[in-house]
C-alpha cells in the first residue's frame, strides 16, 4: 500500500473496515454491496450503503447518502475537512457531490472501469473543476472487489 | 430557437416557464436561482428549488432535488421516461444524476460556462457513459441567465 498523509495505515484500514461494513449491510438488502463514512477531525459524522433498490431512488448511492447525513450531522454543506472512505471507486454523479462538498480526500476501495470517475472510466481531475479531492485508491481493494464479485455471481445464478 | 422533437415550442415555453417559477421561489429565500421541473408524459410530476443554504446541504441543487421528488412520485428509480427542464446548465453532480435516473432528455435555460457539464465547462457527452440523455440548451435563455445576473448583482452590494 503506498504511503497516506495524515492517516496511518492502520487508520486508514480501521475507516475502510467501517465503510466495508456498510457494505456487507448493503449485501444483505440485495443491493450492489458499496458502503461509505465520512470523518471529520477523527471522528466518524455518517455511515452509509447504496440503497437504490430499497429506496427506489436514483440519488441513494453510499456517496451521497453519507455526504446527505454528513451536511446534516455537521450542519452546513461545506465538507472542507471531511475525508470520504468508500469501497467502490465513485460515480459521475457521486464523484461530482464530492466536488459540490468540498471533500478534502476521498479513499476508495477497489477501482471501477465502468463507472469510477477518478480514473477507472475516465477522470474528473483532468479538468480544472473548482474543487478536486485528493483521490487514493486500493484501500482494501481485494476484499472490496471481492464482495462486488459475489454479489454479482450470486445475482446471475 | 431550434425545434425539438416532441413537443411544440409553446409546451417547450410551458414547462420551462414552471421551471422559472421555482428558479423565482429561489431567488426569493436568498438562493442562487435555479428551478426545474420534471415531465412525464405530458405532465410534471416533481418541482423544485436550489436550496443549498436554506438546507445546508450540498445535495439540494435543483435538479437533484426534481429527481428525488420524481423517484418519489413514481415509485422507482428508472426515469427513462422523463424530461428535465431546469433553468440553468447541470453542474457535474447534477449531471451526474440525470445519468444515473436515466433521464430522457435534459431542456436548460442559460449556459453555464464555470459549472455547466453538457457543454458550458465541459461535456459529459464526449465520454461513452452507460447512459446519456439528449440535451438541448438555450430556451428562454435571457431570462434564466438574467435572474441569475440579477441574483450575484445584488449579491455584491
Amino acid at each position: 500500500m503506498r504511503e497516506f498523509k495524515e492517516y496511518s495505515e492502520q487508520q486508514l484500514l480501521y475507516y475502510m473496515k467501517e465503510a466495508y461494513k456498510e457494505a456487507e449491510t448493503a449485501y444483505e438488502f440485495g443491493e450492489v454491496p458499496v458502503g461509505a463514512v465520512i470523518v471529520w477531525d477523527g471522528e466518524i459524522v455518517a455511515r452509509a450503503h447504496n440503497s437504490r433498490e430499497t429506496d427506489k431512488n436514483a440519488l441513494c448511492h453510499a456517496e451521497t447518502s453519507a455526504i446527505d447525513k454528513a451536511c446534516k450531522t455537521l450542519g452546513g454543506w461545506r465538507l472542507h475537512k471531511a475525508d470520504l472512505f468508500v469501497t467502490l471507486e465513485p460515480c459521475i454523479m457521486c464523484a461530482g457531490a464530492c466536488i459540490n462538498a468540498r471533500i478534502n480526500r476521498v479513499y476508495y476501495g477497489a477501482a471501477d472501469k465502468r463507472y469510477g470517475c477518478f480514473g477507472g472510466f475516465t477522470d474528473l481531475r483532468e479538468k480544472p473543476f473548482n474543487h478536486l479531492p485528493l483521490v487514493y485508491g486500493g484501500i482494501m481493494e481485494e476484499e472490496c472487489a471481492e464482495l462486488i464479485k459475489r454479489f454479482f455471481e450470486e445475482l446471475r445464478r
